[in-house]
């Protein structure tokens, strides 16, 4: 592995990062083919799943794949589907001379197999280059595969003493639009976005993407409650802003929301990457089911005093268990507020 | 004003720093004398006010100060003094050619008038470099003067949701070792550190200062009480962990604390420099009485849930009004622990 192999996987990294949240059941692939240190092709997951990353690299590489290296986030697939030839396949026909791969494919029908049948034709395989990177790309289809669950972002948005709104419930506005506008973002990496039926009852929240170019892009939303209201109750509740307003045409993310009645249901819906958005209840519900894999900290340089608080109780009974769960990951700041992204530990119970 | 006298204001700065919360009412000077680029004096206010900066800088220069530039970073007293002659004499005596001062001295005994004498003896003088740090170097003096009260810095140690302790009251530890080092380190730099009467009782904190060579720099305790305790209990009560332990010498911040029925009465006290810890209480009292100039924030990676808020209520009733009151003013980590420093913006109320 040389620097350029780095540099390389990064670009694929980067392109995977597209379809983040749009690609489920499938994982978001990034692939980077080169010859003589020359992009040749490049390809990411299309929404929905297919075609996979390597063949539309390979696609738009045409004859310049012969004798160039592959860069793929994620070993590629061995399995012929109704949906497309095996990108393994795709790869020896085109005649890939070198493929660099960050992680193994866990799918039984890969999981090797696709390292092993390159080898087999003669094609170099170098496996594990920058693994860590790609598993944190890829971890809601990781997460579904290791544990049968959407990977979960808890988001919360507080004051410096950590309030999300006023004791009357007032919470517009706490961070800039900067940090909001970096939450709609996180929304369109995301399949599904969940909230409490108290929030959903109180504020209506439409939970959509409300940036240029991306409406379309709002993730399906679900409710979480111990009951599912009536009908009638559930129609009236789940009219949008947009609807109410008399708009006619529902977008993706508009209508019925699902409903789930605890959070270990998350697992039946069909979503890789699940936003949590409150309230505090619901924050305390997924923690003290240790259902939260990464925080998503946005935090505004405002003094509340006695407002809501971001999170309820959630069992804790010692400071010394609350410790060595959580780091930092990320932190940046967004116009006057601060962003801080937590994620597990990899040593913390999962 | 070049680099090097930037260079060496920052150098005066940060000996300034030395006597931070000890040199109550003088401010804490820092003054550096230099020849042909060479430091030949170096001074800083010493504890309890005297001998100042100055006067400490040129005793260590001796005949080398004649030529030479002085920087100090507030303007040398006009006065004379029972304790000692006036600077602005002692820097024309020793034949002192160029003074660089940051910051014009508000005390109406001096205020432009050792600038003046200065000039008036062919002393060359540039007023004005780094001011600003000069002006946070030296709070606590110039909010005595401004204000008539010492500078307030809320010091609160939370959890990423803002909790202070579990519900049952247990803060320890939130923070760990290198967080709990940096804010005894802060209680060094205060002349007196205040808590309210339900902390006081519950916990009945030391508040002294457990650092190697540090101990005997504790602040004087202060409790916030609308009612004066019964002096039985109050003597009861103002035992510290030391003293219940049976050692035998009282030390500085021991014995009795003062007592002051609301946060405005920080005016009577005999300190310029007021570190408030805690609960949640008194620090909503600070804060609703605008008496808080800059928030010591120390966060822990961890999640508590239901836990204790870190501030009580305040008066807030829109979330308008809380906005451009605080920025960041430094961050830092200390081990797992994140600190943030926020100062009140100059463009709000004082």
């Amino acid at each position: 592995m040389s620097t350029d192999d780095s540099r390389w996987m990064v670009a694929a990294l980067a392109l995977a990062e597209r379809t983040r949240g749009r690609t489920a059941p499938n994982p978001n692939v990034g692939c980077v083919i080169v010859r003589d240190d020359q992009v040749v092709g490049r390809g990411w997951t299309q929404p929905g799943g297919r075609p996979h990353a390597e063949a539309m690299a390979l696609a738009q590489a045409g004859d310049a794949a012969r004798g160039a290296t592959a860069y793929v986030t994620l070993e590629p697939c061995a399995h012929l589907s109704a949906r497309g030839p095996a990108c393994t396949d795709l790869l020896i026909a085109a005649g890939i001379a070198r493929v660099a791969i960050a992680l193994g494919d866990p799918d039984p029908r890969t999981n090797g197999q696709g390292i092993a049948r390159l080898r087999a034709a003669g094609v170099a395989v170098a496996v594990g280059l920058l693994a860590a990177d790609a598993a944190r790309s890829m971890a809601g289809f990781l997460t579904r595969r290791r544990l049968g669950r959407p990977f979960v972002t808890l988001k919360l948005a507080t004051s410096l003493d950590g309030c999300i709104a006023l004791a009357d419930g007032t919470s517009r506005w706490i961070t800039g639009v900067e940090a909001r506008a970096h939450a709609h973002l996180e929304r369109a990496r995301h399949e599904a976005i969940l909230v409490g039926r108290g929030t959903w009852e109180a504020d209506r929240p439409t939970l959509d993407v409300r940036l240029p170019g991306l409406e379309g892009r709002s993730p399906q939303r679900v409710v979480l409650s111990q009951t599912h209201p009536h009908p009638s109750a559930l129609r009236a509740s789940s009219l949008s802003h947009r609807e109410r307003e008399g708009a006619a045409e529902p977008r993706k993310g508009e209508g019925d929301p699902a409903w789930i009645p605890t959070p270990a249901a998350i697992t039946t819906l069909p979503a890789d990457h699940l936003l949590v958005e409150g309230g505090a209840g619901t924050a305390a519900a997924f923690l003290r089911e240790d259902l939260v894999d990464r925080l998503l900290l946005y935090r505004a340089p405002i003094v509340i005093g006695g407002g809501l608080p971001a999170i309820g109780a959630i069992g804790l009974t010692d400071l010394g268990s609350a410790h060595g769960r959580w780091q930092l990951h990320d932190a940046r700041q967004l116009g006057s507020d601060r962003l801080e992204v937590y994620e597990r530990t990899p040593c913390s119970p999962a």
